[in-house]
């Protein structure tokens, strides 16, 4: 199909669709004479995944970049993609890291997560952002907040087992790799909208 | 104390701290001859609030200024701050809301919030957003993933009576605002946190 074409059906704009040809986030069409290319159902299903990542899951188009350059990387394994999509949505660090409260409440962070026994890389983005939402509670004289931790890692620890089952069931790679970069993106996107939900429906059911 | 040393205490730097106070985000000090104004505890706190909204919560200036708003308006019910802190880091719409797809997956989490016996208003933005990741799984094809999504609502279901328990556990009206508020974006980073760790334990120790 020609881009028109591919940018009809996909709903996103011409420009656009240029744009991310440039940025080499859409792999070029076979080239069909000058100024012509052909686009087929690959173009189309990467172009709905960029917009699933950029849209849903808030990725800039770096974060797009860095997931689909894993995603294309047949060598690498399933297990180091899910750390590249962590990084992806990681965001911006904060500007207070490495002073003493930060540190505490990253050691607090290590700590909680030895303790339930998991099996973390020590650099993983997540220990970090664990620490800022601790260190913020810490500094907001919100520590109460904290005795939740135990129960969120509950929760997580069996959400995650029937995620990346689900993942794994899906036999073919490209499926699997797929999976973990929407799996870790919008299944956090659902994750988020639910537990906004549950709130004010608990809130509205019990509020004094 | 002067300006100068609310930056300093606060770790905030001076040219942000006046851009707050432009903004409107933090109230004027005690005027104290031309130029100079006394800043006490309560701004501090005010700062470290708007500091964790951004850095942790990754507020906009506009949803930050939202927040406070509903923060500082002692008439609102806590219910409705729940739902403006839910309004703030709702962030940007998706294009493509309103196309039968996207209609269909509306429709979709509002049964899954029926089945549940959720009461929610129909126009809270997390339904949209709820819509917007089940249009975006569906639209690529990972329609599988949707069958994670009564454990996520199980789970969040339980999550949220402790932490609306918590946040109504405080007695007075200020710990509770800033509970909700607090609760709502930094429980949120953590409980994201923990989800990406428990995924990497789950991954590293599954994996084929």
């Amino acid at each position: 199909m020609k881009v028109s074409e591919l940018s009809r059906i996909s709903g996103v704009s011409l420009p656009t669709v240029k744009y991310y040809l440039r940025e080499g986030l859409l792999p070029p069409g076979r080239p069909m004479g000058r100024n012509q290319a052909d686009y087929d159902e690959s173009h189309l299903r990467r172009l709905r995944l960029i917009r699933a990542l950029m849209d849903v899951g808030g990725l800039s188009v770096a974060g797009v970049r860095q997931v689909l350059h894993a995603v294309d990387d047949t060598a690498m394994p399933g297990h180091h993609l899910l750390g590249c999509a962590h990084e992806a949505i990681a965001g911006v660090s904060r500007a207070d890291r490495g002073t003493a409260g930060w540190l505490a409440a990253r050691a607090e962070a290590a700590r909680l997560v030895a303790a339930r026994g998991w099996h973390v890389h020590d650099r993983a983005p997540a220990l970090d952002q664990l620490a800022d939402a601790i260190a913020a509670l810490r500094e907001l004289g919100q520590e109460d907040m904290l005795t939740l931790l135990d129960g969120y890692a509950e929760a997580v620890e069996q959400l995650a087992r029937r995620e990346v089952g689900l993942v794994l069931a899906r036999g073919d790679r490209a499926g699997m790799v797929e999976g973990v970069v929407t799996g870790t993106v919008l299944g956090e996107a659902m994750l988020t909208a639910l537990r906004r939900l549950a709130q004010e429906h608990t809130s509205a059911t019990t509020s004094p």
